[in-house]
């Protein structure tokens, strides 16, 4: 249980397909130590994940307790962490509204990290409004929870500044009301994919999945990116670059064996095979749990799950709707007239 | 009372100011008649105002309870019309969050409206994200209510084309589930202010108000513009441009005596003051009993008939959201689970 002064942490994921690895190393693994400390809140963005996938929107809706079951198995546990559907709190849309006359289009097409989606995306000249909106939205969504400490990566960092800029815009206006959010950065690692080229991420398909079945996982393993010029066994191998090391070194449990394969391998000897062998029991064995607790859950357990932490997100987010309206003037009915 | 067939009608007013004798010809008239035959909802449209007030909002909220007592003291009934509040009709800001997917940025600057007030307003380098989206807000007012009939005058042509742009498009993708909008052309009409430069407005200080006292009322039709060039009683008058001509024609009940008056004036001989006198008596006698019912209405009551009108408005637009969301897919729950 969680005092009422522990800080309150706000992460989340926009749910367009099941977890992977490279979520397990960016955010799960640190949500589950976080969850020990803090009040956490993790937000199942499906609103947010509808503004670029509103024209398929099964993508985000099918994904929903996929990513839950995710969750749940590497151990988010509902009762430390508040797990929620963002789709589910309508305070949410109503801040978001109120925001957005804060908020200029041009400041928002100046975001940096929108700015580099919409080129991404190939947004420029359709620029949808959602999508433009989103990090107003995302302002909803720190400010409703009180997010005082933010999980990010570096390339994020101008989403918090553009809540801040809101909550100090609105706090200038309508009197101190908001808190500003902190950036919890150094808490988001990055994974590469077996293909090596890039993040692991379901667009480029060169992840593997917490869903994974024994064989995938093999199968996987066996078709990482290692050192193209590591061509017999006797042969001196590379380290940098070599994705098989780069999981080792984020999954495999003991360090000094790690350090000595990586020596025997840059002198020779050590080949691909046995190593991608010793790579997929890590990773076997760190899996094989987390897919049989994601089998086990039932879809009645889910539902209780996010049915009771959308309550509880919803008791939250009203509060700060409350304060926000009655800021703004928005409180038209006296509090006695309720008595009547 | 009316059945669930008749049609349905969305107006209302931005609460800016209290009302005047341009609301009253150019809507609120037309509204006691249309209540007779329709299912009539009239939003005072606070959120709406606030995208271009919400650096003084007060202007706002104080408004919202002197818009209702004009409401009531005209006689629109609210047993017959739901009067409700936008602020307090959450479902209207989660629809507008789903629509805004379906609009660029480009074509809602495009939308001739927005486009003629945001030059108006000198917005062009300085664009707020609420005000520029405030027509997906206007498709979400419109479409929660199945506002089939929407009395409107020809300048706000765009907004229903742009709500049914969004209404196409979100049937194209998801289903047909919403209604398109028909403009009730016609039943708005312009009554220039008193100083015959433009149409009576609070900004322009020319109106007369259903609150004015009988001295103020007086003070203003005295004050009114007439013909420049008849400047002695046996002068020939000019109609053309005459205001307290287009009062008449507009208050007036004995459209032969307006005749007669404007025959007289013409031929020269009616002098301004004996004209304006009829006027006054006119006025008067049309907003004295506004004036009176208006101040006799309570606090209490106008909280609930505020509060009741929520309570239906939210009901409608609850109904619309469910229908959006399920169409979208973002119904998580078993309809089961809550038997449960």
């Amino acid at each position: 249980m969680h005092t009422g002064t522990a800080k309150i942490v706000l992460t989340g994921d926009r749910p367009t397909g099941k977890l992977h690895l490279g979520h397990y190393v960016g955010s799960l693994k640190q949500r589950i130590e976080l969850q020990k400390k803090y009040t956490q809140y993790v937000m199942i963005a499906d609103v947010q994940a509808l503004t670029d996938n509103f024209h398929h929107s099964n993508l985000v809706t099918q994904n929903v307790y996929e990513v839950l079951r995710d969750y749940i198995a590497v151990g988010i546990d509902p009762s430390k962490t508040t797990i929620f559907l963002q789709s589910q709190i309508p305070s949410l849309t109503e801040l978001t509204i109120y925001y957005l006359n804060l908020v200029t289009i041009s400041r928002l097409q100046r975001n940096p990290t929108l700015k580099a989606e919409i080129q991404q995306k190939k947004y420029e000249n359709n620029l949808l409004a959602g999508f433009c909106i989103y990090p107003v939205s995302q302002a909803a969504d720190i400010t409703a929870f009180d997010g005082e400490l933010i999980p990010i990566g570096e390339d994020q960092l101008p989403m918090i500044e553009q809540t801040n800029e809101i909550v100090r815009k609105f706090n200038s206006i309508y009197g101190d009301t908001l808190k500003e959010a902190i950036p919890m950065l150094g808490t988001t690692k990055r994974l590469s994919g077996i293909d090596g080229k890039a993040k692991a991420s379901k667009s480029l398909n060169n992840a593997i999945y917490l869903s994974d079945s024994a064989d995938t996982i093999k199968q996987k393993v066996l078709a990482m990116f290692t050192d193209p010029n590591h061509l017999k066994v006797s042969d001196p191998g590379n380290i940098e670059g070599n994705i098989v090391f780069e999981y080792l070194d984020a999954f495999h449990e003991n360090k000094d064996e790690v350090i000595a394969l990586k020596e025997h391998y840059t002198r020779g000897g050590l080949g691909d095979i046995a190593l991608k062998n010793i790579l997929n029991d890590t990773l076997q064995e760190l899996i094989a749990p987390y897919r049989e607790r994601r089998s086990n859950i039932s879809h009645i357990e889910m539902q209780n799950i996010l049915y009771d932490g959308c309550k509880k997100a919803n008791k939250k987010a009203e509060m700060t709707l409350y304060k926000v309206k009655k800021a703004i003037g928005l409180h038209y009915f006296d509090e006695k007239f309720f008595e009547n």
